[in-house]
This record gives structure tokens, sequence and C-alpha cells, in this order.
């Protein structure tokens, strides 16, 4: 272009050159758009913005959020999980409130129900044929909201119909492990029911475990001892305390993948492909049903057989027996257990609500803040506690958006996952529609699912980059309650751990595939979080709130116990979107990639200490893997270095954009997608499933452990080496993304 | 921040708003590089330039870089190669004409070779063991670059060692249906030796396809039909034309993937994993060597047995016997035949060269330009006439860039393979190396190898996106030779095809595996182009140039008969010069998406042509796929929209690289790295290998191909059905990445 020689007066490179740029007219998106502050390609983050946002999010709007939202049960695909679609679309196209534009799009997945005809049910029949004791179909209806069409009976979703009988043994939690011990007593376990309590091992993987040792059904229970710190009376439970009834029953899935379960890798649509039943991995091989601990009681407090380890009693108030069969004494002399499941597979039209506010400079780059709609029954907690928060963030936000007195400088979405509950399929499905997309632009993934689990301290997981937003944020926004902490301050008398880097700090939890982060992290490699407010563990053991996916888990519950004044709800809105504004709006990403050298540094430390030696044994070095560290730590500080310097000048948007998109697609270089061909979407080399107690590189972990039995030359060894190349070549890919861009 | 708030004075969405913005001291990196003109955000492809590069680029230097290059046989890892490494290095680091930075790096790769004490022999043995005929070992010393222990003698690397003996059998090119001919006449294949020509199958296949039938070795030669349009003489052949002298031998890769043979997926550095080379897949089965004519003319013309099908005669002056064994008159009653292999697998270090020039105001974009450098023997025209006009062409853009005249927007790599021979090594590596880098910043890869086959016209291989730029390209460069025709007027003389959208242009071919863009567009999803100029088809019908990996492929040969005067390997340096600078410089990518739209409606017209009818047999709808491809072409006409409106007002540079982010990046939409798992490194769901004469989309083509003798409920089917929701799925992401990036 001619005008830019003839302004060019070989300045050289190191000189200052103003140029015009033209921008408004571009940047700002068309259309029916709200109008929007004039804007520049280096908008920052603006202070008082964010903190108008923080002073307008208001408990009282979270409460008649979740009011609202918790009013009826919303199964997944249920009529009124179709009217909160309605609910959310009509939010985000509020003309006050709302947002740019919001959609629902649907996909047709495939759940697991109970039948309506025939009840599942569990009951103890002797010799004979006469029914001794049934179990509850339904939980105790206390407050008026247990009973009615809605509610859906507790059961094992995907666990398959059958009505296996058999004598009774009680398994502890289902582990490979609680197996083995009961054959190592010599319990024979061919053709029983086995009793096993929730934790410790997924709900499906208690089937499957049980299976391979010739279980025919599976019976799940809540101990009080895991959910009530022991309490188990009715007047220690809810509506007279937090804790679960004796009748409450967690109901799940017991599906072991995510996603939806006939369309592996394909969105669910009308025409995709999809896998014949008879090639469908990952359901429970035996039919399951879950029972309240007052169901669990009588059952377990009558079995027969030696007495139970230590470690696998319980607070049912006996003395718990392994088995086979009940007690002579009494009726139930010979009498077996029947386990009825008549679940059926439906496929069924689930909807996501997805709402965005555009960018007004990058609107290419999105952040994504999400949470799941569906519940098991009324879902107070389990999600709508989640979601109450996310309306009043992005009415907010709309109303800013609105007022033409803010636009982000990224794009913002907010999704609304539909059919979480049975496996994270809404959000799964959405990763598979928009794979190179989302890969392309996405900044990073929030999800709040369950704001508030309690109301004692902030908690967080994520990847190493959101650490120092989730810094940020929680060092900007009060702790709920009579004290004058910051949420941080608070939060790291809860959880922390002395850094190499930062000294004693917060810890942040690393991310599994416990809600709709797990495609976003593990299939995409986008850096993600997941917020909530949790328990003082020094005042509960409880191994999730006590209510969680049964029909208690209510308005009521929530308003009175677990969060009244909903002061940690609105201290999560406020951090959740103080993280949210500063990825949108800061000029320069807030992912600072170098919280990863620690994490790098303690996992290889993990792997010299306790593989090192059985490694070295094999003649396998890790001195490659300590290069690819020393490279990425290097390359990570450099690029802190250049960051500052731009920083301290006055940077070009390019520029800027540039370094971004370095800290950005960080993340990505950590997928390899053909790492754990085994594992359904599992391929981010550093948060794969990890068998082994060692926080260490997974593949190489789990390849260890495999090949520690086997021969100097095996298959597996080879897997061991294939492994620890993978992540040599991922840390060094990683390093390299990190080093300045126009190196060699 | 404030100073934006204070400027912007509420001027709405639609005002222009003029903001200084600080670039040059960014923009241009520091160090040592060199001087480079004030530059801008908006810096554009600068015409005048250009112009100069074209007219800078000398025929003479291209000349005498072949010379150089070609002085003496430079096998891959060869002492020589290694020199040539250096050569580079040299060169691109010249303080006058060099680069901003060159580096060579190496990789440890599986290579095989002749045995130095055993050679390999092909022989004719009576039944008491004498030798009746011995195929030469060596070509024929005619120039005095035919010998040498720098010329490796003909071999087929990566064939197994072996002696086998048996009877000699023709079988035409060696593909699945020659055999199957064998077969039906009868002909006993078991323990044979099949003498087979180059051509039809690849090189690999063909031992491959033989194996399966029984047979113990195979012979593969080149019939003088199929290179010298059936001349064979002496005084018909090199030095006397360009034709293949009678002992000319086509050496070359015989393994059947790419990339080194025991690190797939993963860069092969000293300490990566290997597999244990029982686990190798892709190395043929039974032993095989090439030979010449002359001694083919030998073995064929005294066969025994029916005379071969018309279509399986060549030129060697009789008829073309099948066998199994030879002629009863003579002495070669019941003699067989012994080829004795004795190729032995090494693992070398191969270097890969690069250079780079740094981008000054996108120094994340990169633009890759490529040839590799290893050869056979002298390998004058393969790939020494590719190298010869990089090295003038990096010459010509490193004086502009030394002086200060010129730095490029985007940087510039040029890269020099190794071992491209044995299965484009170099290249594969390091794209396996830097995937996730590559990835995301690069916007084209050129590809140069060969860049003369002949000096009749231009031709090229590319993906739709990179056709319009070539065309730009060949129109504004002269045709060498006496006419006054643009490149592109004589290349539209030669190929072209009536396109739906242009009329009649030429015919851009597409991209198989035969050079080192393999990596590039397959495995990595970058757009990329391969350009040479080539024969004049109604005037030699020679499957390739004759002394294509021979040791007659020398300086001589390319001086005398292939391109007198440079004036075509000119040709090319201008015209690939020419795209690397539009890719290069250019404010907005040259990369016409839109093209997609044609290739994707031609692909769904064959499948609803030519399998439409299969498909409804079997109740498969291609009707998404329709609806996709719509939505694709609607995506890509809007984009282009967009695009002209920008072009039309002064866009501000972060706009167009958004822009541009979605044209570099549309590519990348077509990949699926689980669409085909057994097809190493093909992922790109348009490009991949295609079995079928259907030019479709191949994973459609192929599971329809296997389905089609299967019954209506197998595997086979379902597998046409993933096969078809997996394009729809790229289609449909392809379409979302071309939309407005703020579109839900």
């Amino acid at each position: 272009m001619q005008w830019v020689k003839v302004l060019g007066l070989g300045l050289g490179g190191a000189a200052l050159l103003g140029l015009g740029i033209i921008l408004g007219h571009f940047a700002i998106p068309k259309g029916t758009d709200s109008p929007a502050p004039s804007i520049s390609a280096p908008q920052d983050l603006d202070l008082e913005i964010l903190k108008t946002i923080m002073g307008q999010l208001e408990a009282s709007r979270i409460r008649e959020n979740l009011r609202e939202l918790s009013s009826e049960p919303h199964l997944a695909t249920s009529l009124r999980d179709e009217a909160l679609v309605q609910l959310l679309l009509q939010r985000w196209r509020d003309p006050v409130s709302g947002l740019d534009v919001a959609e629902a799009s649907e996909y047709e997945v495939l759940l697991s129900f109970p039948s309506q005809e025939q009840p599942n049910i569990v009951e103890v029949v002797d010799p004979t044929g006469n029914v001794l004791h049934s179990c509850l179909q339904n939980e105790e209806n206390i407050t008026g909201e247990q009973a009615g069409p809605d509610v859906v009976p507790p059961y094992a979703a995907y666990a398959p119909p059958g009505t296996p009988q058999g004598l009774l043994v009680y398994a502890n939690r289902g582990t490979e492990e609680d197996f083995k011990e009961l054959q190592a007593q010599g319990i024979r376990l061919e053709g029983t029911i086995a009793l096993t309590r929730y934790g410790g091992a997924g709900r499906g993987a208690k089937a499957v475990n049980a299976a391979k040792y010739g279980v025919a059904g599976v019976l799940v229970y809540t101990d009080p001892a895991d959910i009530n710190d022991g309490q188990s009376l009715p007047n220690e439970t809810f509506p007279n305390s937090w804790r679960l009834p004796p009748s409450g029953v967690e109901r799940g899935s017991y599906f072991e993948y995510f996603g939806d379960p006939l369309t592996p890798y394909l969105p669910a649509h009308h025409s995709s492909f999809r896998l014949d039943l008879v090639n469908v991995s990952g359901f429970p091989p035996i039919p399951a049903q879950p029972i309240g601990f007052q169901d669990a009681k009588y059952l377990l407090c009558n079995l027969d057989g030696p007495s139970a380890p230590a470690a696998w009693q319980g607070a049912l108030g006996c003395d718990y027996k392994l088995g086979p069969g009940f007690l002579p004494n009494g009726n139930l002399t010979d009498s077996q257990v029947r386990v009825s499941v008549h679940n059926q597979l439906e496929l069924r039209n689930s909807s996501n609500v997805l709402g965005m506010i555009r960018g007004a400079v990058e609107p290419d780059r999105y952040v994504l803040y999400g949470n799941h709609r569906d519940s098991w029954v009324h879902g107070a907690v389990d999600p709508s506690s989640g979601t109450a928060v996310l309306l009043e963030l992005s009415r907010v936000l709309g109303t800013l958006l609105k007022k033409g007195t803010w636009r982000p400088r990224r794009s913002i979405v907010f999704a609304s996952w539909g059919a979480e509950e049975f496996g994270l399929i809404g959000s799964t499905e959405f990763t598979e529609e928009f794979f190179s997309k989302l890969q392309e632009r996405t900044v990073a993934y929030i999800n709040v699912d369950i704001s508030v689990f309690a109301n004692a301290t902030f908690r967080a997981q994520g990847t190493p980059p959101v650490q120092s937003v989730i810094f940020s944020a929680t060092k900007e926004v009060r702790s709920p309650g009579p004290s004058d902490l910051s949420i941080y301050d608070n939060w790291i008398k809860h959880f922390n751990r002395s850094s190499s880097v930062y000294g004693l700090i917060p810890s942040l939890g690393s991310l599994g595939a416990g809600s709709d982060y797990a495609p976003f992290i593990h299939f995409l490699g986008i850096s993600s979080m997941d917020i909530a407010y949790t328990y003082d563990r020094s005042k509960t053991s409880a191994r999730i709130y006590p209510t969680y996916h049964t029909a208690f888990d209510t308005f009521d519950y929530v308003d009175k116990f677990v969060d009244p004044g909903f002061s940690s709800h609105q201290a999560v809105a406020r951090t959740a979107g103080n993280v949210l504004l500063r990825l949108s709006d800061s000029f320069f990403l807030p992912l600072n990639v170098s919280d990863y050298s620690e994490t790098l540094r303690s996992f290889l430390q993990a792997a010299q200490r306790d593989l090192g030696d059985l490694l070295k044994q094999h003649s396998i070095s890790l001195g490659p893997l300590v290069t690819a560290v020393e490279k990425f730590e290097a390359a990570a500080a450099s690029l802190d270095q250049r960051k500052s310097a731009l920083q301290a000048g006055s940077p070009d948007p390019l520029q800027v954009r540039m370094l971004n998109d370095q800290l950005m697609l960080l993340e990505r270089t950590f997928l390899n997608p053909r790492a754990f061909p085994e594992e359904r979407y599992y391929s981010h080399v550093l948060w794969a499933p990890r068998t082994g107690s060692v926080a260490t590189f997974p593949g190489l972990a789990n390849a260890c452990s495999k090949a520690s039995n086997t021969d100097p030359g095996s298959e597996a060894w080879a897997e061991v080496q294939r492994q620890l190349s993978i992540v040599v070549v991922a840390v060094e890919g990683a390093a390299a993304t990190l080093r300045p861009v126009a190196d060699l």
C-alpha cells in the first residue's frame, strides 16, 4: 500500500510509529445488537464496570431464581425441563436484560428411565416364594414434594432390566479390592446379590466389578456414616436438619463413559450414525438398583456370615456381616433377595440453551460459562443452585449490555446443558458438533454446576493456567458471613498447599469428569474450571451434601440448611462473574501459563520418586522428560518476561493478540488424540484418568502399573516407553508453543 | 482504560474512530535481524517488491545451484548429503543474502541400504545350479557418473533380505487384479518369482499383492513402453536423448506408509520409543529387486507359457508370455530365477534444514516452502531441480531482507527435508515434533520437489483454497519459450476443466502422498500445494521423466534435455515465489475458501450419481450431506461478501486477522483423527486415499465399496453410515467455521 510507504520515513525497527486505525465501524457487530460504548482495539478490563457488576449481583434474585427453577422436578427431557428451556430463552432474549442472541439446540440422545408400568422392586423372598420384605419404591413423602408423577422413582440409569434373585452378600463399596476380599474370605459370590454402599468406586464400576465375580445383581445404598456423619434418626434428618432421611435414595447414571452412548465422537443429530445396542460399551453388565439406608439396614443387619472388616462397617447400628444369606434365626432363613429392574432405554430430544454476548473487539474469542439444567428430582442444589447464579449473572451483564454501558472485549457464551445427569450428554454433544470452532477460539470454560454445596468456603478445580485468575477474583470478593475476609483468605484456611513458587496458597483441585467441564478439558483441551462454595471439612465428613440426587434436594432444603440468605450463592456469582469478566475483557488474557511449570515439575518429581527405580530396572530413562520439563520452564519464564515488557509499553492490539493466542492455545498442545485410544474422549496427556496413587503423568503411571508384573521385553513395557515418549513430545510441543513465535 | 472513555464520545457502533497505535517498535523483531522498512499493521503485498523479486530470479544462478547440488550422489545421510546440509546453512546464514536464522535438526531414522559386502543379485540358474545369466548389479557407466562408491546400486529399500528361487512368471504391474488374472489363467504362483513392471500399483504394493498369492520374490523393471515411448536402443537413449538407457534401474522405497517406520506419530529423536521390528507394518513381506529393461528383456522374452493379455504387452520387442518358467528351447529349460537380496536396516541420523524470515507484522503466521534434499544418486531432477530453485528464491528474498528493502508481513520458513526418498521421513518427523504449533500457525505449505519434469507446461496439485493464489501468480509470470503467453494461458492449454463457477480453467490436481506435502495436508490439515513444470502429454506418454531414480538423472541430463537454458526452472521459481509472497505479504490471506464449495458439490454429485442407488437400497439417505454442503456454500458465499466489504473499507488489522484465521483454519476443520484409524496419518476426510473410481468423499466411497457385497445388517454397512456421519459433521463444522464468528 502506497500510503504506508509515504508514512514510513525509514525510522528503523525501534521507532515508534503512530498510525491511525479505523476501528469502531467494524469492531462492533451490526444488526440488532444493543448500542455499545465506543471501543478501541486496546480496550482493557474496566475495573469500575467490574465493581458495578459485582455490586449488582443480588442474593435475593438468586433466591427467587432458585425458587422458580426448583419448583418442580425437571428430569432431563421432561415437560418441566422443556419449560425451563423456554424460561432460559425468555430471560436471555429479554429486551431489557437479555443477551445479544439466544438459541436452543436439540440432540436425540439415548436415556434410561424406570418403567411406568412395572416399578423396580427389591424384595426378600423365602424359599417358597413368599415376599418377606419389600424395599420402598419411593422416598417417604415428608414435605409433600416427594410424591407425584414427576418424581422419578429411585433407579440406576442404564442398568439393564432383569430380575436376578440370590443370596445377599455385603460388598462394601464394590471396588475390585472389595470383591477380592470377599473371595479371600471364602464367600461364594456366584449368583449372589451384592449390597454395596456409595463411594469408593463409580456407580457403574460397582456393577462392572461385581459381574466379574459372578454376582447377579447389585444394590447400592448410602450409609449414614458416609453421608450423615453417622446420624440416621428421623429427628436428626431433613426436614429437621440438612441430613438425609432414612428413605432417601441417591439416583444416578451407571453409564461408565460420558456423552450420548450411541454416538461417540459424533453429535447426536437425528440423522447421525448410531451404534447398535449390542456394540454399546459402558453400560452396567447386570441389573442394579439403589435403595435407602432404612431398607439397607433391614437387609444388612439381618445378614449372616463372618463379620465384615472394620473398614467396611458403617453407621446402621449393627455389626455388618458379609453373608451370603440371612441369619438362620427368624423367618429369613434361606431367604434370598430378588432385584426386579425394568429400566427402559429411550431416544429422547434433549436441548442445550446457548446465549451469547458478542465481543466488541475480538468476537472470535469465546469465554464459555455453563451449567446443566436437568435434575434428578427438584434439583435445588444440583444443578439449580448453579443455574440460579448463571441467570443472575446473565441478567446483570445483559442489563449493562442493553443499556449500552458495556460490551465485553471477547464474546461470552452462556450455556445451559441438557441431560448432564445421564453422562454430561448435552455438553459432550456440543463439543462434538463444534469441535474445530471451539478448539480454535475458546479462551476458557467456566463451569458452575452446584454453586453451593455448603456455606463454609470457596473451592475450585481447574488446570494451572486458570489458577491466577481465580486468585485475582477471590481476592476481590468478600467472603459471606460475618468475617471481613476475602473469599481468598477464607479459602486458604480450608484448602491450601505449599507451592514451590508462591509459598502457601489455596489449593486448586484437578478436574475429573464429574460435570460438564469434562469434554472441554479432556476432549478439546480447553483450559477449564469448576467453582463452588462448599463444606467445612472439620465439621462434616459427608461424602457429598446429604440429599444429593434424592427427592429431598428442594428449595426449602437450600433455603433453610444449605445457604440461608443466599450469601454464598452471591459470593459464587461474584467470583465466577469476576473470573468471567477478567477473561472476557482483559487486554492480556489472564491465563498464567507458567503455572504449568510447577505442575510439570511436581509430576516429574513424583515420577522420579515413585517410578524411577522401576524404570531404571528396565533401562528406561526419565532424562528426556527432565529435559522437556526444563525447556518448558525456560519457555514459560521467557514468555512471562516478554509479556511484562509488552505490558509496560503501549502494545498494539495485534501483538497482544499473538501473545494471547500462545496463552490460549497452550492447553491444546497437551492433547494427543492417539495417546489413549481405549479411553473415550480422554486426550489430555496430563489429566487423563490415572489408576495409581502417584500424582504424575497418567499415561506413564498407568502403563507402569500394568507393566510392573510383566517380563522385561513385554508389550506392556513397550507401552511404558511409548507413553513416556508421548508425554515428552507433548511437553516439548508445549514449550515450542510458548517460545517466541518466530523462533525456529 | 480511562483514555478510551475520554476519546469515546458515544459515536455509536457505526462511527469511525481514529486511534493512534504504536507499532513499529514491537512489530519488527529485535536482535540481530536485519533492518527493515518501516512497517505498519495494515502492511499489504507490495506489487513493486513482487515485481523486483520476479525480475531478480536468475536462470543462470539456478543452473549453477543445480550443478553444485547434483555434482555428487547425495543419498540420504551420506557424507555428501551432510555436506549439502552445510551448504544450505551457509547460504541461509550468508550475511549478504541469507535469512534471519537457519538451523539443522536431526532425527534418528530407520533406513534401508544394500549390503556393501554382499551385492543384491538376480540370476538365472539351471537345475544343476549353474548360473546362466546374471543381471547387472550396477547401471552401465555411460557418462562416467554411474560408477563409484557413492552410487548406490539399484535396490528396493525396505525389501527384506532373502534368496528366493523359483520359476519366473510375468505379472504385469503387480496389482491385485493382475495376480487374479494369472490365477484365472491357471498359472501356479506358489514359490515363483514374479517379474512386474513399474506403474499401476505402488512399489511396495506389488510385493504385498504377490505375497498374497504365494509368490516368493518380486522383480520390478521399467518397460520402454511406459517410460521411453517405446524406444529402447542405445542410440535412442541417454546420452543421445532424454530416454532411459537399457541398463537404467528405478530405485525406490518399498515401504507402504510414510514417516520413520519405527516411530509412527512420534518424532524420531534418539530417546523416542521405537517399535520392535516384528511390530513394524508396511514393509514388503517378500524380497524384491528392481532391474533394468535390458535384463528384463532377457527374462521376459525367454518366458514360456501362454501369451500375456494385450494390455500387459510392452515394448521389449517380443511377445510377453506369462510363464511359469522359461521356453524349453535353448539352455534355459527348467531354469529358475534366484533373487538374492541382502538389504540391511540401519538407524541413521538424517537432517532437516530450516531457514526463517521473521514476519514483520504477524510473525506467528508461517508460510512454509519446502523440498527434500536427499536423492537416490545425483538426483539432478529429483530433487535438486527443486532445491536449485529454492536456493535462488531464498537468495533473492534474503538479499532484499539484508538490504532492509523488505520484510514479509508473515514469517516465511524454508525447509530442506531429509530422507524423503525413504518415505517422506524428514518432513513427517517435523510435523510430528511440532504438531500443535504448526497446526495453529501455518497458513499454507508450498512444496516444490522436482521443479521441472519437462519444459512444456506448468502443473499444480493442491487443495481448493490455494487454487486462486496459484491462478493469480501464474497470470503474472511469462511462460518460458518463444510465446508471449502467461504461465496460466499456457497451462490451460495443457490441463483444463470446466468449472461450474468459472467456466474453463486450468485444472488443479489433488494431493496424494508423492512428496513432502503429504504430512502437512493429511496429518495436519494445512492447505498445501505442489508445483512444477512438466510434459506435453501430446508428445510423450512417459510415466515419469525417464531417468527417474536412476544414475542417469544428472546435471547434463537436465542441462541438455530437460530444460536447456533453465527457463522452465526460472518460471517455476517466479511462480512459486509469487505464490509465496502473496501468502506471506497480503493483508488479506489469498486463500479462497469458497472454492471448496465447488469441490464439495462435485463430491456430493458423484456420491448421488454413483452411490445413491446403492445407499437407497440400504435406506441410507444422503439428505444430511446435501444440507451440510448447502450450509457450507451459504457460509462461504457470505464470508466472501464480508471479506469484500472489509476490503472496500479501511479495515483494522485485528479484524483482518480474525477473518484470516477463518481462512487459514478452514482446512483444519476437515481433519478427524478418528475417521480412518487404520490409515496411518490420514485424517483429512476429503483427501484420504480412495480405492474406487468415484471422485467423492473417500471414507464414504471406501466403506461403500467394502459393504457392497455384504448383508444389509452387516458391520460394513454400519461403517458406511458412520463414514457418512463423519463427513456430514466435518462439512457442518467447516461451515460453522466460516460463518460470522459471533454467530451461535
